[in-house]
């Protein structure tokens, strides 16, 4: 059975539910194949009402789904009110991206006999991949599970989805998938094409199962790995996208800390411990003039924990920081406030040098889940631009910079692109916004494959796969490849993008 | 050392080329790496004009080259030359996309405070992801060699190569690499920006070398296997493109067989025997009505065998055809002739029912490397129809169909698309175009990643990565994503694909 918690007294909350048998796992993976040529032949317009109408369902039962996942989660009703919403927002993008047209990638090139090789009619689309397994993560509730940006993207692209369930979670993961089903059953979507388990077990089971295509992934960079070696290790190995862990640094050049010390503290801050420290975005690592300290200091020093998601997670927090507690490799500077109820910790903060840290860089970039941050103070510009490009690879990377260093700006940009996934000026990486430029993505550790992102429109490339067709009689062609164009998406025509 | 032999008489053929210490592995790849910064600074335009230049010498040494790779592979100066063409405008291909601009994908979003999340000004754009490491395949010893897809691509994207040259092409591809590396420092390219190694043990260093972030290779399921699970059991993982197994299959659906029995049977055998069988897309599978068994004997019993390209693939080829001529799963009906000189293997071609098949499908469609076809006789369409799902996954697959067959035809390329990466229509599969809408590709075991292709302008997107910029100072943006869009690419404002 998966038992829900309540983080505020570490007590049961919600009825269990039974963990998924092999048996019921591999009949979803086989409803799902069933469920792939239908879903995949309706067309991308009629897919993105199918979206809106999932959207529209989980806005209807927000109250009750928020209520649930406050329960089991302690993030608070207001913040799961904003992430349900972005939830439902992230459907409905995935309908403005199938009414666009162009993820399609709809190509075209004339025959031209005389160039060698001779090159015949040939047209290539995406086509689905095929089923998908949704691993859910815990600290997004909404945004990154049963219904969140790889279930919204998935299905868009036309594939079936089995989300795995988070344990943490069965009450909302059951909620939230009973409101998916049925707007999908009411769209008249084909029997099979969602599905859900619970357990490790029936995870693991999902990974290996034949008529499984890809997997997404949001976690720790331990059980992603777990999975990624067994999506790999198959005898036909499938794409394992994981979103893992990520120390997201932040750069405080001179000339900002100089010019608003009390902003930059109050921001990071309000960064390292919004939603007790539980975003993937979270800026673990801030490199600051020493002057700077103080005020962060003080500004950590008065913030207020909570209680993290799982008592696996507060017990790994706590031992985090009593390691670094009693190292002597880095200083603690402030300690937050947290109140004294279920699994709460508070923020921390602590200091090092840049040349102590750069001695010690493995052991200072391992991620603390949880709203830990270590500032590592430096008075010499070179010797970081040195350092930073020793950093494992992070979804994020930040500066601060006053108007007079922007070339001092653009050098810390060069270096940290080449190691983060999202770049961020005067600002703070905790929002992700939903969007079609949004990267989420990053170098191993941040993800198991720096090609793709999980948020954003071009999430849906991770269950796509080209199809070039040759000679193919205009007739039997996809509508999107037709001569005359009838959808009128977005093409390219002999090299050139129009709608032509 | 690694010396190179004559196919068509067993004997070393040119001076030998030392196997590539592992400290010379070890040292390309940080030169490599010293090299990426400035290498991925030059502007599409520069290095279009760099491939240009390749391009350009390749060409120039054409006789040379020529010369050597028919010595090492018995091809044929004929195919050769072509081979070499194709591999120059291939070169030309990727200058074109760089010139045209929207493969770095350029998105801008407008800032939209009151969505939910908010939206800040975003930019995305695709960088280069670092070092590639390309494996050479001798089966195409210019077009995907040294100078071939993985290597124009790749360095078009603003990577780095290192090539490992192919063991029986040692001479090729130290003429090939000479060339390019003098066509690369002509153009003023930055030192490191090339390389190539020899043996097998530099091959695997490389792709476990720290720098090396992706692989691009094209050989046998078993060596690409063994160099993917070295690549994804990295305590880095890096993305490994193969392109391996592949057993083309191609429908002759009834109408068509009664229609031009001739020309299909003859279209076959020059397919199946072209280059002494040893294409990619070779149609090692042909599903046919009975009736066209002895004009398809006839054919292939006309055709002439030749040299194969190594020792090995030879002895594989008896080996593996000895194996069907004892077994009692097929019948030969064909043998094509053969000279009597080093490593010529003659034509073959046998049959078995669709019933047969059906029963010892996965015997049936292991890939013969060489110019040996199955006929699989079929009198029953749906039969067929439940028969080609359970074939693996493919380059190709073929129909040949009559006017009044397009229906079927439909059915068979529906079922066709979700093993294989190509459809051709009454035509075959072993010429392969160099332009956008190509996709060389499938899922395993024909390539390790469905998602992308080793021919055609996309294959380029192997070697990016996203990075988004937030809120960035529009002067330190890279020029594709600034306001202005001073390069006047395509790019995607809000949503819509333009040139704003």
């Amino acid at each position: 059975m998966v038992q829900g918690y309540n983080p505020r007294n570490g007590q049961p909350i919600g009825e269990p539910v039974e963990s998924t048998s092999d048996s019921a796992v591999d009949e979803l993976g086989l409803a799902a194949a069933r469920a792939l040529p239908a879903w995949s032949a309706w067309s991308s317009a009629e897919r993105a009402e199918v979206l809106d109408a999932v959207a529209d369902a989980l806005d209807a039962e927000a109250d009750l789904l928020v209520a649930t996942a406050d329960g089991e989660t302690a993030l608070g009703v207001p913040r799961l009110t904003t992430e349900l919403k972005r939830t439902s927002n992230q459907l409905r993008l995935f309908g403005e991206v199938l009414r666009e047209g162009s993820y399609v990638e709809a190509t075209i090139d004339s025959p031209d006999p005389d160039i060698i090789p001779p090159r015949p009619n040939l047209r290539r689309i995406l086509r689905p991949l095929g089923t998908v397994a949704v691993f859910s993560a815990s600290n997004f509730p909404f945004a990154f599970s049963v219904a969140g940006g790889d279930t919204a993207s998935a299905l868009a692209a036309g594939c079936p989805v089995i989300v795995k369930a988070h344990s943490a979670q069965p009450g909302t993961s059951r909620e939230t998938a009973r409101v998916v089903d049925a707007a999908l059953r009411a769209s008249g979507a084909p029997d099979g094409v969602f599905g859900i388990v619970y357990g490790t077990q029936a995870g693991v089971r999902l990974v290996r199962h034949g008529e499984v295509r890809a997997v997404g992934f949001t976690g720790s960079t331990g059980g992603g790995r777990a999975l990624f070696d067994l999506a790999s290790g198959r005898p036909d190995p499938i794409p394992f996208y994981g979103e893992l862990g990520s120390v997201n640094p932040a750069v405080v050049l001179p000339g900002a800390a100089t010019e608003r010390p009390e902003d930059i503290a109050t921001g990071f801050a309000q960064s390292l411990t919004m939603g007790v420290g539980q975003f993937c975005t979270n800026p673990g690592l801030l490199f600051a003039p020493t002057e700077l300290v103080r005020g962060l200091a003080a500004a950590v020093g008065a913030t207020n924990g909570g209680a993290m998601l799982n008592e696996r997670m507060r017990d790994t927090y706590v031992s985090d920081v009593d390691g670094l507690d009693a190292g002597e490799l880095v200083s603690l500077v402030a300690t937050g406030t947290a109140p004294e109820d279920g699994w709460s910790v508070p923020p921390k903060l602590y200091t090092v040098t840049l040349r102590d840290f750069a001695d010690n860089l493995a052991t200072l970039t391992e991620e603390h889940f949880g709203p830990a941050g270590i500032v590592v103070t430096y008075d010499d510009v070179d010797a970081l631009l040195e350092v930073l490009p020793r950093l494992p690879g992070t979804l994020t990377g930040t500066v601060h910079a006053s108007a007079g260093e922007h070339d001092l700006a653009g050098r810390v940009g060069d270096v940290l692109r080449t190691i983060a996934g999202r770049l961020v000026f005067n600002g703070w990486p905790t929002g992700v916004a939903v969007s079609w430029a949004m990267h989420h993505g990053g170098p191993w550790p941040a993800t198991t494959n720096a090609l793709h992102t999980s948020v954003g429109a071009t999430s849906i490339r991770r269950w796509l796969a080209p199809v070039s067709y040759q000679s193919w009689p205009d007739e039997l062609l996809p509508a999107e490849l037709r001569d005359d164009n009838p959808l009128g998406i977005p093409r390219r025509r002999d090299g050139v993008l129009g709608t032509h």
